[in-house]
C-alpha cells in the first residue's frame, strides 16, 4: 500500500490493453453490465437466504458530504404542506421537489461521465455531451441493470483501521488477501464488487464536508486490470471517486475513472455506505449476497441517485 | 365496473374498519410494508428463476405526463460537458443536474403524502409536515424496502381493451377475474400489488400529458377492503394516482388515497410502466416475480422517484 | 400592415448595412447602450416632472405566460416561514428560493441571445457560449445599464384595436403614424423605444398562456433600418419576442433578432406590461418619460428577469 | 462604538415606540416607501447631473458571499447554446436557467421577511406565511418602488479603516459624524440611506465566504430612532444584514431588523457594493443621488434579487 510513483504504467496504455470496445458490438452503451447474464442473475437470486435486507444509499439532505466548492448537497422543498387545501371530504395533501447534482450523494456514473482524446467508451464521440445531456452512453441506458451477486471486500478491516487515510492505494494484493481472510470469497463474472475503504465512517465520526471531499483512500490503477481478468460488471465504495486521492501520478487525474468506465465501460457506484452491512457480514461471515441498484432513468444523463439494496 | 354513487360507504367508516394503527407499535412509520417478513422476501428471491429483468421507471425527461397545471416533468441541467477543462493527462469530465417533483414520475408516494382530520398514518400529526418536510412518514423511512414478490393483474386485457377509460372503476370482483383468468395466480401476504389499467399506453399511443392527467380508470373504494384481507404490501399502477379518477363519490377527493395510506399505512406507486413485463407474463403465463423498488432516502421527503426492476 | 413576402430583403444583407460591429470598439459588448451618454442620461432624468411611478414588470408566477412546451413560469418555493424556529427573544424569519428561465417573464435579452453564421455582435466567436454561460455579451456587460429617455408607441391604439392580431407585421410607417398621432413625440439616439401591440393586455383578458406563445403581433424586419437611423438604445415591447411570427418570411426565424441584437447589437426588453402607463399616457399625453431597468448581475447569463420603472 | 450590553433597551418596548401600523392605513403593505412622495421623487430626478451611473448590485454567480451553511450562491445553468439547433436561415439562440435563494446577493428584504409575537408589519398575522409564500407584505407590493432621493454615508471611512470589523457597532453619533464630515450632507424624508461599512471590501479583499457571513458590523439597535425621526424610506449596506452580529445583546437575534422591519415597516437592501460610488463621491464631494432598485415582482416572495443603480 506503498506509493509507486516510479512504476506507474501511462494510463492510456493501459486503457489500450483493457479496452472492451466492441466487446458487446459496436452499439453497446452497457459495457461491463453485460457480463451480468442470465444465470448469473439467477445465481444471484438464490443468495437471498436469511431475508435480511441492507440499504446502501446515504441520506439525501443537507447534512451530505458535499461541501459546495464543487456540488452541493440535495436540496429538499415543499410546495404543499396540506395548508390551506380545501378538497371535498377534507383530503389534504402534501407534495415536494428536490433540486441536486445527480452525484452529490449515493450514484452510480454513467459511461458519459468522463471521457480522454475525444472518445467515451466504445469510441463515441465526446461531443455527444452537449447542454442537451449524453447522446450515448447515458445512465438511462443502464436501465435494466444494476442487480446481481454482490461482493464486499472490507480493506479498513483487512488493515486494522476505523478507515484508510487519503491518499492510500488500494493494490490488487489487497483485494486478494481480503478475499483470503473473508473466508475465501471469490470474485468473479458478472459481479459488483463493493470495496469498503471505511471513508463514510470517517465522515460519520467527523461529520466535516471538506475533510470528506479532500482526498480519500481508494483504488490504485493496477486493481483496473485485477478487475479486468475477473469480469467484474460494477464496482461501489464508501469514498466519492472510487479511486485514491491524490493520485499516484501528478501527470493524470483520475486515471482509474478513465480506464474503468472510458476504456473497459464500467458503471461506478460511489459515496455508498457498507457500515451497517460490513457488521452483519463480519458477523455471519457471509460476504457474498444479493444486489439492486436500479438507475433512475434520466434521459441523457451522466449520473443517477440511488439507493442500492442489499439482500442476505 | 359501473359507478355506484348511491352505494358508497363514507370513506371514514371504512378507513376507520380498515386502520392499521398500532398495529406494528406506536412508533411505526412504515405500515403495510411490514408485511414483507424476512421468510417472504427469501420466498421472493426464489422467483428469480429465467433471470430476465424489467424495468417498470418511466423515462424521467420533458416528455413525461405531467402538463405543467399541477407537476411539471424533470428539468435535467449540464453543468459540465468537459468542453473548457484542464486537468493533467487529458481528463475530461460531464456532470449534471436534475429539478422535479419528487412525484412527477415514477414514484412511490410516502405515507405523509395525504391526511385528513389533522391525522396522518398511525396518528402522527398532519402538523408536523412543514416547509422542512414531513416529521414522520417520510419516505426515507421505507429506505429498506420496497422488496419482495410482485403479482401483476392485467385488467385491460382481462376486459379486452388497450386501455380502460378514465373514470372507470376497478372492483373486487375485477381483481378476482384476473387472478383466475391469470392461470388462478393468487395475491398474499406482503405482495407489492401492480394493477395493469393500460393508461401507460394510452399516453405512449397518443403523447397527451393533459390527456393522461385529465381523469384515469382505477381503483374503486371497495378495493380497499380487498387488499387489507389479503395483507398486500404495497400497490402500483401505470396511472398516476392507483384509484379512479373522477372518482365514485362527489363528496370525497381521492378517498382511495386517504384509506390506503393514512388509515392502512399502505405506500403507492404509480405511474408506472407495465408493458414490456404484461407482454412478457401474457408470453410465460407467469404472473408473479422478484419485485425491488428502493426509494431514495430523500430525508422528510413526501415521496421518491423510482425505477423499479422485476426480475423473473 | 398587409405581409409583404415578396418583397422581403435577406436578413443577412440588412444586417450586413446595419451592422454596428466597431463602432465603440473592439471590445464593446454593450452595442447600442452606448448611444446613451451622460448628457442624455442628464436629460431623461428632467423628465421626472409629476413623480408618478409605473412598473412595466408582469408578475413573477405561476400564472404567467409560459405554457411549459419551450420555457416554464418562476416557480418560487418557501424555504423557511418561521414554523419551528427558536432564536432568542422570538425572532422569526422567511426565506425562499426562484428557479426559472431567465427569460420567461419580463426580461432583457444579453446580446448573447442568438446569433449566426458562428458570430455574435462584434464578432465575438458564438462558440464561447457553453454549459458554463456566455463569455461574451452576457448580460452583465449591461450591469450599469438600461436607463435613459424612455418612448412609448402605441400601435394597438393607432389602428383603433384591442390588440393586434398574431401576425400582424408593425411597419416603419406604422411607428411614424404613431409619433403623429401622439402628439409629434419623437424617438432618438439613446432612447429606448417601448412599442404597445396590446398583446399583453389580450393575455390579461384572455389568460392562455398557449395562445400568447403561439404567435404575435410585431415589429417587422423593415423597421430594423427605422431604429438604426434614429440611434435608439434598446426596444421593449407587450409580446414576447419584439418581433411578428410568424414571421415575415418562412426563410428565416426571428431575423428582427438577428439583425437587431446580433448585427446592431441591441438589447431586447420582452413580456413587458404597458397597460397602465398607456392609460396613463393617453391621458396627459406626455409619452416620453425616464426609465429605468437595471439587469441583474447573472455572471454569463443570457438574460434577466426585470421590473422597469418609468417615472413621469 | 463600544458594545453597551447593559444600557440596551428591549427590542419590544422600542418597536411599539417606533411602529408605524395604522399610519398609512389598515391595508397598507409597504411601509416606509410612503414617505417617498410624487414631489421628493421630483426632487430625486433633480439629482441626476453629471449623467455618470452606478450599479450597486455584486455579481450573481458562485463567486458569491454564501459559503452554504444557510443559503447558496446563485446556479446559472444553461439550457440551449446554439449547438444542434436547426432553424430556418441558420437562427441559433442561447437560454438559461438560474435558481437562487432570493437573499442570496443584492436583494431588498420583504415586509414579510421577519416577525415576531405572532404579527407582521401593520399587524399582519404572521401565519399568513406558509408554502405558498407571504399572503402580505411580499415584495411584490413595493413593485412601484424604490426610487428616490439616495444618500451614502460612508462609516469606514468616517473611521479612517478599510472595513470596520465584525461586530461593530454602528450609533447614531456615528451617523450623525459621518453627515457632518462628508459635506453636511442631510438625510430627510423619502430617503433611501446607504450605510458603507467596508464589509464588501473585506469580502473582495479576502473571497472568504465564511469569514463575510460569521458576523459583521452594523447599525446598533439606537439607529432605529435615528431612522425613524428622519422619516427615512429604506437602508441599505454593504453588509448582509444591514444590523451588526454578533448583536449587543444576547437575548434578542437580529432585533433591528425587528424594528426596522416589523415595526417600523422598512425595506432594507443587503449584499450591495459601493466601493466605485464611495470613490466617486469622495472625489466629488456629493453624497446625495438619484436611486432606482426596482424589486422583481415575484409573487407571494420574501425578498427580490436586484441590482440598484445610482444616477448623479
Amino acid at each position: 500500500m506503498t506509493r509507486q510513483h516510479t512504476r506507474l504504467e501511462d494510463f492510456r496504455v493501459v486503457g489500450e490493453r483493457l479496452r472492451n470496445w466492441g466487446r458487446w458490438g459496436p452499439e453497446d452503451e452497457r459495457g461491463t453490465i453485460n457480463f451480468i447474464t442470465p444465470e448469473r442473475l439467477v445465481a444471484a437470486g438464490r443468495l437471498i437466504c436469511r431475508g435480511a435486507i441492507f440499504d446502501l444509499g446515504i441520506p439525501f439532505d443537507k447534512s451530505g458530504p458535499q461541501d459546495g466548492a464543487f456540488r452541493s448537497n440535495p436540496l429538499h422543498m415543499m410546495s404543499e404542506t396540506g395548508a390551506g387545501q380545501d378538497f371535498p371530504g377534507g383530503f389534504k395533501f402534501a407534495d415536494d421537489y428536490v433540486l441536486m447534482p445527480l452525484q452529490c450523494a449515493s450514484q452510480w456514473d454513467a459511461l458519459a461521465h468522463v471521457h480522454y482524446d475525444g472518445l467515451l467508451y466504445n469510441g463515441f464521440p465526446a461531443d455527444g455531451i452537449t447542454t442537451k445531456g449524453a447522446e450515448h452512453c447515458s445512465i438511462d441506458k443502464q436501465a435494466k441493470g444494476i442487480a446481481g451477486r454482490g461482493v464486499l471486500l472490507d480493506i479498513a478491516a483487512l488493515k486494522g483501521v476505523d478507515w484508510l487515510e487519503a491518499g492510500t492505494v488500494i493494490e490488487p494484493e489487497d483485494l486478494d488477501e481480503a478475499c483470503e481472510r473473508q473466508g475465501g470469497v471469490e470474485v468473479g463474472t458478472g459481479d459488483i464488487l463493493l470495496v469498503r475503504t471505511g471513508w463514510r465512517r470517517k465522515f460519520l465520526s467527523e461529520g466535516d464536508p471538506a475533510a470528506f471531499m479532500a482526498g480519500e483512500p481508494g483504488l490504485g490503477q493496477a486493481c483496473c486490470a485485477w478487475l479486468h481478468e475477473r469480469e467484474v460488471a460494477a464496482v461501489g465504495s464508501d469514498n466519492w471517486a472510487i479511486e485514491v486521492l491524490p493520485g499516484e501520478s501528478p501527470d493524470a487525474f483520475l486515471p482509474v475513472h478513465l480506464i474503468l468506465i472510458r476504456d473497459m465501460g464500467m458503471s461506478l457506484g460511489e459515496i455508498l455506505d457498507f457500515e451497517e452491512l460490513a457488521e452483519d457480514c463480519h458477523r455471519d461471515g457471509v460476504w457474498d449476497f444479493f444486489f439492486a441498484a436500479p438507475p433512475l432513468k434520466i434521459t441523457h444523463a451522466i449520473g443517477s441517485p440511488i439507493n442500492p439494496v442489499v439482500i442476505k
